[in-house]
């Protein structure tokens, strides 16, 4: 391409016609005939998520062959109650793409059958079901979707393999694992133990579905697809780091699951580390699956164990107390329907990373998550060191604040730099601005939209190996494990609702002389 | 400042603040009491930037202690006609700023004295003017502003100093030279000779008005208050250097002017080689005037020297024939007004530099500058490498578009940088997308105000220094000599007005298989 052509396409935003006019592009593959089974098909995330997203990828052509989805659950529906209960979620959550005709279109594709879970023979009916299915629409990938409680994972996944359902002589069986995927070391092994009876794991999608947002996506394209940037991602140039992941939800009604959880299984173990390592990462030589997760794995295995014995230098732990959030009254979290009056779960948690290598060896990685805070929004900033010699100094008043790169992952999806100019006017006189690029939303494919097509097109880019969970759960686990025995009733809670988390947050980065971007 | 304050202080563009209350500002210094006194009063600069920038500044309240400005001219005139013979054009320049009773206040400060140039006599009478007016406003600063035909220089200065006028024993003066600053290195020398006869070099105040331009100024702020450009400003991570002033506009009344000068006097001695040095000099200790000026001077010296046997590989000149700008039919040059009907005078060249150090061996720096071209453009852009692996290319189809920094100076002044993003939507596909910062132009000072300003204030910053102006002259002397004897009549033109300039201009990059970005 000549320069001129390039500058000639460059927008502010990124052109978006592919998702628009899909006839003419390329870019999106379509997946080949497949056959979707959904485990917990009565339950929420099959209603809010899962057929929603299918639908959204039926309305935008992008699954334009054959195809079908079945439900599978304990509850009695048939067909056409399945199809039913589907229809309010679908046209709310695609406001723009619904068409009554092509809901017609699309329903006579959802199946559903009841299964008792933990009934071999069940499966075996159900295994005919699916027979009938890929014989009378000829599919041949199989996908099973596991959107159970995790309760019932081990269960379901031991007998999908008895069954005989987990290989296909011709196409490939895939199977997607929700999180959370285990609550601690040995149940992760555990839980990969028994998918590797069955399943290779080529054929195992862990599914996080923060890894799927766009711009985490655009991370490692945004990193070794510029130039400028991979020089000066490192110790030499990089102050420290920030990953925030805030929502203003609260428990909500997974209290039964949250209570035993908490926000470092719930954020961390997946969601923030796998941000970590995402940033961290070395350049794989090919930009492909396996490649990419052995970086990942390299990061996990380079971060410095916590040291248990000073634990308050590097975590610090909150949960919500009464508050207010956009000017309405919210109730803490020991208020919340199904939590302990006396609970010690956390809901907030600040962590200090490091990671032992060359690259990054002494720069801080500052983590926080939490519930019912005043924002929701999550972003990765990269603080760079100040500038090494101030030749203004005799004539500026303040001093010159360091360069901050920022990747939002949501909400307002984009890039941002803040840069140092001279104010018009003034002879010397800097100020920080942004230099900016935000993508534009409605082009982009939602984050389970994103996974499901891609683990129908056998990509696992976006989706966890059983090497990167354990690790992740080891590196955690003494924390975890210390931080729960350790914490009192009398400690929480100790930052309101609608704040920005506990004081001890702010005070573990002043003592490195760092801030907390707001959030 | 903490980092939250500076988070909730970025704003896309600049606050601006400063300009629309300077009561409260401490940015903006203002000068002490001054007399300016403008040799060619009655003529287009006088009229059209110099009495509306004074205005402008003591309309925004920049210049508010006493002040008066002489205006000194052979032309018959007195303080009332002078004064009513500026009043449209600072309408005109000021449609925000101006009002009638601020107009009076102004007016009063205007005087007028009748000068013959060559007769010392009529200095001495000047002498009495400026004197009594002094006195009167009790001005301790004066500063002569040479705004004449560049025929005349020689003789005022000389006369100035005859008259002792150049010199005063309490308070400053400064002596402000209009370009063309000679026309080669003999007359730049003679000049500077005369100068010194009568002005001390910190008296001496060489125009550049590109220089005063605030992304101009911004550049050395830019390169040296943000850490992250710094480490990749190199030979290491940037592959080529280009800067482009083009112009709609021909060559107007300018004729008897630009006949004996062309484009390589006229512009690529000073603003394009000032570009050239601002781009690409070394950090100075301290941010003052002479260790700016030191650094620039560094760079001219570095220039390599060009090859006079093989000059079309590092030289292209033009000259505009009949064409369109913006729909209007324009006429060739050789048909404007003054024009001699076979001119080999160039309205257009683009030159390749290289830069003999360690920071910039091997890296070419593209300039061209040419009247009548398709846009008004100021900018420089720098061009990255390409990233050195790419990772992605089983995946994708084009090859990645490497970055380009690119500063704009004039119009939309600002800061761009090309970024490589993903497409939403695809897995892996690329787009270049620009991250942008733009500064509001209500609030900056125009060219000719910023350098009044500086000049009562004693800051030569945006000035050229004797040694720069004349190695920048020994520099392009060999070149200019070489092909003005080499060009023959049949060979412009060789542009159509409206297009990008001479098709050898294209090529001149091509050979290098880099391309010029679109004007």
């Amino acid at each position: 391409m000549m320069m001129d052509d390039m500058f000639q396409n460059i927008s502010s935003t990124v052109r978006g016609q592919i998702i628009q006019r899909p006839a003419e592009s390329c870019e999106i593959d379509k997946p080949g005939p497949f056959c979707l089974v959904i485990f917990g098909a009565s339950g929420d995330l099959t209603k809010r998520k899962l057929i929603p997203s299918i639908y959204r990828l039926y309305s935008l052509k992008l699954i334009e062959g054959e195809f079908i989805v079945l439900g599978v659950a304990r509850s009695d529906m048939n067909d056409e109650t399945f199809r039913e209960s589907m229809l309010e979620t679908v046209k709310k959550a695609n406001p723009d793409d619904f068409s009554d005709s092509s809901w017609r279109e699309f329903a006579k594709r959802l199946f559903y059958s009841k299964v008792e879970y933990s009934e071999l023979n069940s499966y075996n009916s159900l295994k005919e079901n699916i027979f009938a299915l890929e014989n009378e629409h000829q599919l041949t990938n199989r996908v099973f979707y596991i959107a159970t409680p995790p309760t019932v994972y081990e269960t379901i996944i031991e007998n999908l393999g008895d069954a005989g359902l987990s290989q296909k002589c011709n196409g490939s069986t895939h199977i997607v694992i929700e999180k959370p995927f285990g609550r601690d070391p040995e149940s992760a092994k555990g839980l990969n133990h028994i998918l590797r009876k069955s399943f290779a794991e080529k054929q195992i999608y862990r599914m996080d579905h923060y890894l799927a947002k766009e711009n985490v996506q655009n991370i490692l394209m945004f990193r070794f697809a510029n130039s400028i940037f991979e020089p000066l991602w490192n110790r030499n140039f990089i102050d420290y780091v920030q990953i925030s992941v805030s929502e203003t939800l609260g428990v909500e009604h997974r209290a039964g699951y949250y209570e035993k959880s908490g926000v470092l299984r719930d954020m961390f173990q997946n969601h923030l580390l796998q941000l970590v390592a995402l940033t961290a990462m070395e350049p794989p030589s090919v930009f492909e699956a396996d490649r990419v997760r052995d970086e990942k794995v390299k990061v996990f295995r380079s971060i410095k164990p916590f040291p248990l014995d000073r634990l308050d230098d590097y975590a610090v732990l909150g949960q919500y107390g009464d508050g207010e959030i956009n000017g309405v009254k919210v109730t803490g979290y020991r208020n919340e329907p199904g939590v302990a009056p006396d609970s010690v779960t956390p809901t907030f948690a600040a962590l200090k990373v490091f990671i032992d290598n060359w690259r990054w060896s002494g720069v801080p990685f500052y983590l926080r998550s939490g519930k019912r805070l005043s924002t929701q929004k999550a972003e990765i900033s990269i603080h760079f060191k100040h500038a090494p010699h101030m030749m203004f100094d005799k004539t500026m008043k303040a001093g010159i604040e360091p360069n901050v790169l920022v990747l939002r992952v949501q909400p307002d999806e984009g890039i941002g730099l803040v840069i140092q100019t001279k104010n018009p006017g003034s002879r010397i006189y800097l100020n920080s601005v942004l230099m900016d690029f935000s993508y534009e939303k409605a082009l982009m494919l939602g984050p389970y939209e994103r996974a499901l097509l891609d683990c129908m097109q056998s990509d696992q880019m976006l989706f966890v190996r059983a090497d990167g969970v354990e690790l992740t759960w080891e590196l955690l686990m003494p924390v975890i494990e210390r931080l729960e025995s350790e914490t009192r009733p009398d400690k929480f809670p100790n930052y309101a609702a609608g704040s920005t988390g506990p004081a001890e947050s702010a005070a573990l980065l002043e003592r490195e002389d760092h801030s907390w971007k707001t959030l």
